[in-house]
């Protein structure tokens, strides 16, 4: 026998689930056989490979990005929305709406180039750490979602990430986090302009963005940068209904599943009303078409990864 | 000895520079060796995979599509710009600029879901020929490019076509006549609805057109599709400028290189003064800074396939 490719996933119905449907489409000469480049797996990013409360880790960049600038632009500190946002700290940035939040990355983002934002980003990963599990954020993904991840690359279904978290944020760390390149990472993106510095030609980021919605929105991206439709679809809230929607209503083997966040002990327990990865529509639909609900506190033998911090 | 994996190639200092420069970058323990991941090229489409002239491929394929469409819309007879271009022909449509054609493929590339677009442009690639040459356009393709294509795969590096033209047009023959998969073709997009009809969700295309730019737009759409600097880039035009240019501009070994249309009596010739993929201001760049020049007559002992119409 092969060794389990997926050790912290429970036995059980779920885990029998993803396995069945791995051997099923890579089983030639079957009805359900799917051609390795066919394989195609939409695989949501927040609350899904990593948490998202009690806010999204990229805010958090964001957050400690603009006290660091009001250090060198001090009249950020008597400009609204950020003297509010510095002074309230994390606490104020969970209540901010939306198109607050894009104003804070509009203003900590751009000016500088892709090569430089991703320097910044790559530092902050190695320093900051979540309040609550006291790991670097790196080290805060699901295991048995690395495990996932790596079971369906070994089955030449290649992976990719659709969030809408920012493109340029999640590709600093895709790579040696999930090995998932960076041109598998569909998200948000900032606006870029071409410039010949000093160091020759550079893309300059600019101050404003073009968000990747939830929703209908994923989709869209999907057949935007993929141009065809997935075979698996992996999300963990309704921001993911129409992918996953989308995805089942291909001809072939399909499957589309939820992680549900039951785990309040491990991790967080969430649904039907949280303001951050509400899952209510979603879940009515997973519970009436028989997808895939990944319940973290059954399925999950291990939540983050044993070894570092 | 193995097999010369570029036999459409004449031997000379083209081939050979093409030849070294994959064999550097794969080359391990040495300073130039590029882990495969790293391994990324762009390539343009229209006059670096297939032809040009007189006028790109997809408005042949716009014009062919709006004379259907006014068997069932007769309206478009009486309608400018749809009347000029019904009545003069290809003649009129290449005089046409660019924002005449854009309304031209907005009239008549919406109102159908994605699915439905590929199985037109499908059906049209089996059945329409070019006039000059009398193959389908999928056997208009550049012999010497595919087997550059092949043997760049073949060492891992991943090719990405980075085009004006509609990415879902492309997308429809790339992966059978170049091998590349939609995910890896990059060019304009029309803006997409997620709706539920009868056969479940599908994406319907809207008449919007986003275009990807010649110039400063290809580094910039690399840089949203792909999140990183290739180490190849080929073009065939100034619309290819700033790719090179970016590319060549990142650290460790890069190759740039230029179709020169020099061969009027097997393809075309044309450079500083065509309307159509002029090659003015990146010939001097590419003179000045040593890029590769590819001088199709004295380069390609073939054009086209051999075999197949």
């Amino acid at each position: 026998m092969s060794p389990d490719p997926l050790p912290s996933w429970n036995d059980g119905a779920t885990k029998t689930r993803l396995i069945d449907f791995v051997k099923r489409i890579t089983t030639e000469a079957t009805s359900d056989f799917v051609p390795a480049p066919d394989r195609i797996a939409t695989i949501d990013n927040d609350g899904t490979l990593w948490p998202e409360q009690p806010t999204c880790i990229q805010f958090v960049f964001a957050f400690d990005r603009l006290k660091s600038l009001a250090h060198v632009r001090p009249e950020l500190r008597d400009t609204q929305p950020f003297q509010t946002v510095i002074d309230g700290g994390l606490n104020v940035l969970v209540t901010l709406d939306a198109d607050v939040i894009i104003e804070i990355l509009k203003a900590t983002q751009s000016g500088m180039s892709t090569e430089q934002f991703s320097q910044i980003v790559a530092e902050w990963l190695t320093i900051a750490r979540d309040p609550r599990f006291g790991r670097v954020y790196t080290r805060l993904v699901y295991q048995p979602m690395l495990e996932l991840l790596d079971y369906l690359r070994a089955n030449e279904v290649k992976s990719f990430i659709v969030s809408g978290t920012g493109a340029d944020f999640i590709r600093v760390f895709a790579e040696a986090t999930y090995r998932v390149p960076p041109e598998q990472v569909i998200g948000s993106t900032m606006r870029t302009e071409f410039s010949v510095g000093e160091a020759g030609p550079v893309l300059m980021k600019k101050p404003e963005v073009e968000v990747l919605g939830d929703g209908a929105g994923k989709p869209v991206a999907i057949d935007k940068f993929i141009g065809r439709r997935p075979i698996l679809a992996f999300g963990n809230s309704d921001g993911d209904k129409e992918m996953l929607e989308w995805t089942v209503a291909g001809s072939g083997p399909r499957l589309v599943a939820l992680l549900h966040h039951t785990d309040a002990k491990r991790e967080w327990a969430y649904d039907r009303h949280s303001k951050v990865g509400r899952l209510d529509k979603a879940l009515d639909l997973a519970d009436a078409n028989d997808w895939t609900i990944v319940d973290m506190a059954t399925d999950w033998n291990t939540v983050f990864p044993r070894t570092g911090s």
